[in-house]
């Protein structure tokens, strides 16, 4: 932490958050400049409520510096992490990895038809909800294990890994046999029990943020990628469905994030979407997502990366 | 600024931000925690681009202490600065000061009917636009010079002094004569060619912030009045008209700006809202100004003012 | 909804947008103006993908327009709800109800202390965590059903009311013994299971949004207070400790919120709060708190409210 | 506009919004649901106070349907505007135009070094400042008139158009003997004055938005490029030195904006950037700036287009 001193702190004053600092287990060390004294708190601790310090007379303003994530940052581990899958596959390599399939599954005919036609397109997995939680009990609340079952059976068929988003710490045991990947939604991300019982091999996703442009449901943060990739060791993947919200913004975005560097693309595509049950308007027609895959292919080589 | 070295920082390249940094002029003291290296750099100078120290390798974040504003700050002129008319009405002080008129001036009985009653309401200054840029010629563009004079006259029989926007550096010759304060725009709050035109005796404005909240047009940030209170000597006006929008919002940010610690208050008043040739939405009806005055002399006494 | 069609829309276009409104449900008038057609669709679903109406064909834009809170609209009970409580106090009424305790209970004394002064001061509520899940197993992380039979002892003891923060359904039938009013914290303002769980009695809470500004943890919006008062019939609470975050700001938000119109005010007070185990920058001194108590009654009448 | 009426809203109500609206020049089209009422308010005027309207009794909300710009709207000119130069360059056409070059111009050999560089690379524009406003009087202003000079000369002898930054209207008949495209930067956007003296040739630039995202000065919404270019016959230039800040981020974000469809691309570029006299902590390297042009050249195709 570092905390800057008003210009008219008295030494009284710069004695006693000194005096604090200590108290929470820091190092002090102090700068007395010509105009203003300035204290660089280091040390350990990284659960601390800075406002403790900010609140104490003749305190200007104090900085959180110390990282609070040691174990993901670039520096743990410089040459990157590369998750690999039983089937060979890896994400972080060379190959930029394609995940693609429908929202929700919806019956056995939609997903081994979409599974068939990505798999030839060139996806390496094979993506679709099982859990639709809404508001309304009238609404689809998607298949459950049902989909689960179905998913992994048109994967295998299709020699594709499955990806399935869990919403709750009971939906794991049930999902580990048919899933290879357990994506967390925007709403679990601070949802720590969760995420303390998910494994190591972690990847991050870029989905969106929120921002004053409303034209779509969030914004697209391309810049995520390689602000991500620099940080941290750990694999990127986009989602410029769930990032954009309209299906027309998918292409555009999908070869934006290849070009700025992500390791994966997670992309939502329909055999049908306009009897879609759920996110129709940001799902692909199978003959967009043919035509992305073609231009992601041209797109590859210029970061130096392979498509399959 | 503050520059916090990654903790896989080589020696070699804390080095060469230390030299950096005093090339830009900054003494440097050096602090070496047992994970990280922290660098405080205090100096006289508060034009340097802080992007230029980020980028260097081995940093892992850079912030700027030095205080920008040293003349403004609550310890330049820890008693608070009060702001003295001719007439011996002064702002900052003891009392509340209560600035009401229209948007704009219309006409000569327009103003000289507001200015009577916002004048035996309490309020010490009459308010009202003299020039109104539109961007299609065909609305109304304001009075101009004759507006000043309406102002200047109707200001002086009821005994109010006179606020207005100024909005170019041009129209500040022809100002001085008719108005006691020269009121800035939101829409100039960078424009440093005027500001600098500008006198020594300056207030502050709250009159909304920009938020995702869309029921108004703007958000009225009342926290920014204890706030700006606390960091500058200057004294504050809250505008609820422009802070909200709307008109049935202005008595209750008014009482809220007066119950937080303002030292003026801004407040959009017409005799005939629903004819008013600019902002009639938010402009208050003469009775509502008159309650909204008896309900801040009661508030007055909470935070140790008065009121007229 | 309303679908406004772009100036260029062929007919084929519009009669496909209305084909699918009428296919949802709705009920669609059309208004074919010189240069654009705008579609109205009204109809009794809440539940519907706006998207998918916005990617068809010829739609400029459109927007969402059927209110979604029916029951809780200031229309459904337009004199407003008064929450009454077994002691005879209630909120909503003529009185504004004060809300003052620890972040977390931490002791026997400590709450037996704070709930004396806080009654003695006028307040009808003692507020106090029980369970405070933090990242570090390390932290303190409240005392469970202990804190709650102190609070309650405490409350019994000095003729309060008990309020505490519920987070999660579980905690729900340990807590009903000894609370009279179950909060719901920002973190849980979406887990729709939780609050599909607790009664009808409900009060809004206003604690703080996320805005642009950075000096505060949050930015206390006091302009939603009358907004929602307008709205909703539902009862506003407003709490300045969390809608700040810093001690000093919390006497005049309180005030503010107050003067804007707010039913009840939710103050974190400590006995010590330089040694509190949470949330002390934000907590104030017992002198703090009785300070403001007389201020705060000062304003009520100011809104036609009166205090205890 | 639309107007939605409150469910309870009375016909009286009703019939006062309608003839407010028609008062106002709209042609009113009424839609009465069995919940509630809505009126399409559709007319050719589009300077008007929404206000005016949300704050009438029995109103609900209010929405601005009528696109506030026809000229530009995609509509108007489906094919696309291409603005064509006098050497044979057009931009919005096959070939994605590059335009690089520092930020000041600040030599005679600087500006020559940094044109022979980025011409040989394949850029069709020189870019550089003349004018650099600066708060303080002590930082470098830029060279004016004679960085103009120099820009056209050095452009000249290695075939490049030059696009320069207009400050001021007083600017514009100095610039005009000089350069190619003036360009507007963000703090003019809303330079209504400035705006109307441009001519007719219009391109958007996209140069990053505001967002909570800190790490970078400004988040570039590459988003808005695909949106844009649906929405507008404009052609689209991006420039991700500004829209990030930093140099690492440029190639990235450079890369993602031609992918996501750019007309154009705007890239500040130094022959050294260490010693730039402003920013050159975005400034890239000469060596950066080919394996960059290397790069787009792979992309283009991916999109339709080629590079020079």
């Amino acid at each position: 932490m570092i905390v800057a001193m008003q210009e008219v702190a008295t030494e009284e004053q710069i004695q006693k958050v000194i005096e604090r600092l200590v108290h929470l287990g820091f190092e002090v060390h102090r700068s007395t400049g010509a105009r203003q004294t300035v204290l660089g708190a280091v040390g350990a601790r990284n659960e601390f409520d800075i406002r403790d310090i900010e609140v104490l007379e003749g305190v200007s303003e104090a900085h959180r510096v110390s990282s609070p994530y040691k174990l993901v940052a670039r520096s743990f581990r410089p040459e990157g992490t590369v998750v690999k899958f039983s089937n060979g596959v890896s994400i972080g390599g060379q190959e930029v990895v394609i995940m693609a399939g429908p929202c929700s599954v919806e019956s056995h005919e939609q997903i081994f038809e979409v599974a068939e036609m990505v798999s030839k397109a060139g996806a390496r997995f094979l993506r679709g909800g099982a859990f639709k939680p809404r508001s309304s009990p009238y609404s689809f609340q998607g298949m459950g294990e049902e989909a689960l079952k179905l998913m992994r059976d048109a994967a295998d068929k299709f020699k594709l890994l499955v990806i399935s988003e869990v919403m709750e710490i009971s939906q794991i045991p049930l999902m580990i046999p048919y899933v290879d990947v357990l994506q967390v939604g925007a709403r679990n991300m601070q949802n720590f029990n969760l995420l303390r019982e998910l494994n190591y091999d972690v990847m991050l996703c870029e989905r969106g943020i929120r921002t004053f442009e409303t034209y779509t449901r969030n914004t697209m943060d391309i810049s995520a990628i390689p602000i991500v990739k620099k940080l941290s060791h750990l694999p990127m993947v986009a989602d410029p469905s769930h990032g954009t919200g309209r299906r027309d913004k998918v292409p555009p975005m999908g070869r934006a994030a290849i070009a700025a560097g992500t390791d994966a693309l997670l992309v939502e595509v329909h055999n049908c979407p306009d009897k879609a049950l759920s996110d129709g308007a940001q799902s692909l027609y199978p003959e967009q997502f043919t035509k992305l895959m073609a231009e992601l292919r041209i797109i590859a080589p210029a970061v130096g990366r392979t498509l399959a």
